[in-house]
């Protein structure tokens, strides 16, 4: 197969370079800068260049990497030049907008199918530099369906990542999606945004350890990307933040009232509920 | 020089062993519990059990690694059979109370040295059967002097870290220790142990990835002593959740008012803060 992917950053680069790795699909790339392009050529990214502008472009996946709101522009843009039969995949890390757009301009070419996409890893650093060619080999891709009759279509993008070699695939109607993430991974940004912004983080070396160091990690983020995510997915993201800080609070009052007993048992409740989660993950991987 | 360890803990049991690997000092241990003890043997924590009732405790440093108000106790009971000349550490997460406790027991043997001490590594997990002998390899090793006439004392043990090959030693005062630490670790605790608790935690399989490990690996900890450190620390730590909580809240003021401006202007203070952090920890890892 051909495969084009649109936007070379840190996830497209190591997508493009994880497919390259892998498969033996040809992988077309395009970016709007032609540095990242010569960058990515140098890490073997890709086998061409796409031609995005073409009257009709030549790939049977193309997989759209950009902030959101390009997303919904190059969806407008290559839909009508697509080839028959070709899947659109968009890695959006909310997918409401972008399903909706899809819902519409499935409309329009009912012979072009479309899958929403989210892989879920990254770096605390962006761009093709960082990329690797296999960010996503321990990682999950969500694959978010536009409606049932693109099941053909999920069918062989789960076949797709499986031969790319990704850990796990999870299928999602997009609601679901954007909820849990709201809680997995939007809050947890804000919460390490918001921690490292103690006066005292900056004498924190020798003082520190492991916990400062997780808590801290991705606080360093690409701002505007994160901007877009956060407020289109407002509602979710809304209840995570005010769920965390009644948490908060309980322990604080606790404290204040040198409550011991109540202490205890809520930092015991935190231990237990961590490890449901992860007794959760291994039975995962044991299927 | 003979080394005693009172509690083979995940700490005192790492502490050990890691003497036993990188020194030729005799390691002497000590615990309540006969199993522990029978455990550290097999993994070679120590050379012989240590005699802590004898009329002299025949050791030259005395390292004591157990729960805070346990240490109060252990350092009232050992202090008067210290031989002469030797240097006691505790290891409490939190320094003030068991500096008092000191500066009150220095008035009864001037003869006796004492340092407090706090290294700084831990993993999620307890017991002896989790420790390593290469712990606090890449840790840092936090020393608290009661008073400047234990300056020797404190040379001592500098010198016993860096032959142990920890990786840093931090000198510091015990209350700029507990105001520092109630941000870089207590705080942490209680935030992973808050951001468990959404409902949401046990669906996070297949929608998660490292901002979601990261940010609940601590979530998981031992309550009894967590307890007893957070109430031991009670000023400093209500001053870092309050910190956090404004923060948060910023946040959620810029969400809900869909202020975008504001809200890439939050992200990017906190990525700059986060780039300050780390540029100090690159300089202090080149002196």
């Amino acid at each position: 197969m051909k495969i084009g992917v649109v936007g070379l950053g840190l996830i497209g680069g190591s997508l493009a370079r994880q497919i390259m790795r892998n498969t033996e699909h040809t992988v077309l790339a395009y970016d709007i800068s032609d540095e990242v392009l010569k960058k990515g050529a140098l890490l073997n990214a890709y086998h061409d260049i796409l031609d995005i502008n073409a009257p009709e472009i030549d790939v049977d996946i193309l997989i759209i990497v950009t902030n959101p709101r390009a997303t919904l522009k190059i969806l407008d843009n290559v839909v009508p030049r697509m080839k028959s039969g070709a899947i659109i995949m968009d890695c959006a890390g909310i997918k409401k907008e972008v399903i909706k757009k899809m819902e519409a301009l499935k409309q329009t070419r009912e012979d072009v199918f479309f899958v929403g996409g989210h892989p879920m890893a990254g770096r605390e650093f962006s761009g093709v530099s960082h990329s690797t060619a296999t960010l996503f080999e321990h990682a999950y891709i969500i694959l978010t369906p536009v409606d049932m009759d693109d099941i053909c279509a999920l069918e062989r993008m789960k076949e797709f990542f499986k031969e790319v070699k990704c850990e796990g695939i999870t299928i999602s109607g997009y609601d679901k999606h954007d909820k849990i993430i709201a809680y997995t991974s939007q809050l947890a940004h804000i919460i390490s945004s918001s921690y490292i912004k103690n006066p005292l983080s900056s004498e924190h070396v020798g003082y520190s350890a492991g916990s400062f160091r997780d808590l801290t990690r991705v606080a360093k983020l690409n701002a505007p990307m994160w901007t877009e995510l956060f407020l289109s997915n407002k509602k979710y993201l809304l209840e995570a933040i005010s769920d965390i800080q009644l948490r908060i609070e309980e322990y604080k009052t606790a404290i204040e009232n040198d409550d011991e007993e109540k202490l205890m048992e809520l930092l015991q409740d935190g231990t237990e509920k961590k490890e449901i989660a992860d007794k959760k993950a291994r039975e995962k991987k044991q299927c």
